[in-house]
């Protein structure tokens, strides 16, 4: 599959911050380490349901990202995201709308676990918009087996997205073994690129070899970390410049 | 398992110069890099099978490489060693015998494909010397499957080993994440420490992160590389630093 993110594997790293000049300060200290691709964790925004703000922030970071792919993400305290977010579900539509209808983002994340027509209705955004979906299935307590997994990805595809994208949570290093060889039989059978995370310590190993069991995608801390299990973005160029420039002996 | 290589994992350079100055430079070179234990791989010494010359190296090699431990090393043509090594099996007898009665050295590696009374003769010779013994099995076309793996383990156990090494080559992502999970099963009944690798490109996740699965030494190239897949000390210091201080998101 072509990879989305112009580089594969694409490093990815997350801005967290909670007002806008916090926001675009970040963006710019982030895009000074290289990295691939931007995500913007708009849970964090403290003005996330005012659309003024919400355009001001989004023309700051275009501005301060340049070319840089920017994936916006809002991730629900259940979903893994902010715990103090507050947003019911038409400003959350609304958020998405205002974000589409801009232009200035190349890549939506959405939770899989909404509801059917909440995901059809941000598809046909992302459509009018030019932005590519991508559609996530997030498991902070345990590593499902393979057959759930598969059926998450497949389903992303299934909804119209444009990437599926599955993190789930070891217990044990059989655990993180086991993800990674799923997600090289899955993406045998997915027609979308996928980005598939095994997290916390023992997931380091996903975030770094990823790549090679068909993950497009590898986050890694810009200056703060937005998942348990993240390498510092330096720290992951230097390794993944190492095991693509020079992996033979 | 306590660490039997003082570091868990020990990074192994292996030291493959062809004459007396050369292996003493070499070994300096590597010393300079601090590596954890030192391989020299007699196989490539021209003058292997005179015992004169061969002891001359051997206490070259302790004075350079200080307190470092060193794995003494004869791999054959079959055994992906020198094509070009010729030595008698009473010769090689001899080399094994004027290696462990120096007491220079810290570990002996000797294959597993040899005869039985040949190990039972090496183990004893290490126990006089106070070497330790490393029984190895070495696979440079293919991954064995699991039953197989774990019998080449438990035979090295059995032969009274004090570490058993398995080192096999991948042809798919597969089959590396196989491996992994075999050794990481093979481990909890393994009563000895094992030396895990699964070589060649495909391989290098298994050289970082197979401590992760029980492996207590990972082989990196201090000036040349001795196998398929192996990557810079350097690099390799650089990456178990990493995941080990700082695992943490």
């Amino acid at each position: 599959l072509k990879p989305v993110f112009g580089k594969n594997p694409a490093i990815c790293t997350a801005i967290m911050e909670t007002n806008l000049n916090d926001i675009i300060q970040e963006c710019k200290n982030h895009v000074a380490k290289k990295p691939d691709v931007l995500e913007w964790r708009a849970d964090f925004f403290d003005d996330i349901a005012d659309g003024d703000r919400l355009m001001e922030v989004l023309v700051g970071l275009r501005r301060a990202a340049g070319e840089l792919p920017i994936i916006f993400t809002i991730r629900t305290a259940l979903e893994g995201g902010n715990d103090s977010l507050e947003l019911s579900h038409d400003e959350k539509i609304a958020v998405y709308h205002t974000v589409c209808k801009s232009k200035l983002i190349d890549f939506v994340d959405f939770e899989l676990s909404n509801p059917a027509a909440d995901i059809a209705h941000i598809r046909e955004m992302c459509q009018s918009s030019g932005a590519k979906l991508i559609l996530s299935y997030h498991n902070f307590k345990m590593t499902p087996e393979e057959a759930f997994i598969k059926e998450k990805f497949l389903l992303a595809e299934n909804y119209g997205a444009d990437v599926a994208k599955v993190a789930v949570m070891p217990k044990t290093m059989e655990d993180v073994l086991d993800f990674m060889k799923y997600t090289l039989s899955i993406q045998k059978q997915l027609g979308i690129p996928m980005i598939a995370i095994s997290m916390g310590e023992l997931g380091v190993i996903s975030r770094l070899f990823g790549w090679m069991c068909g993950s497009q995608l590898t986050f890694a801390i810009g200056e703060k970390s937005s998942a348990p299990g993240q390498i510092p973005i330096k720290e992951m160029q230097t390794v993944l410049d190492l095991l693509q420039v020079n992996p033979k002996g």
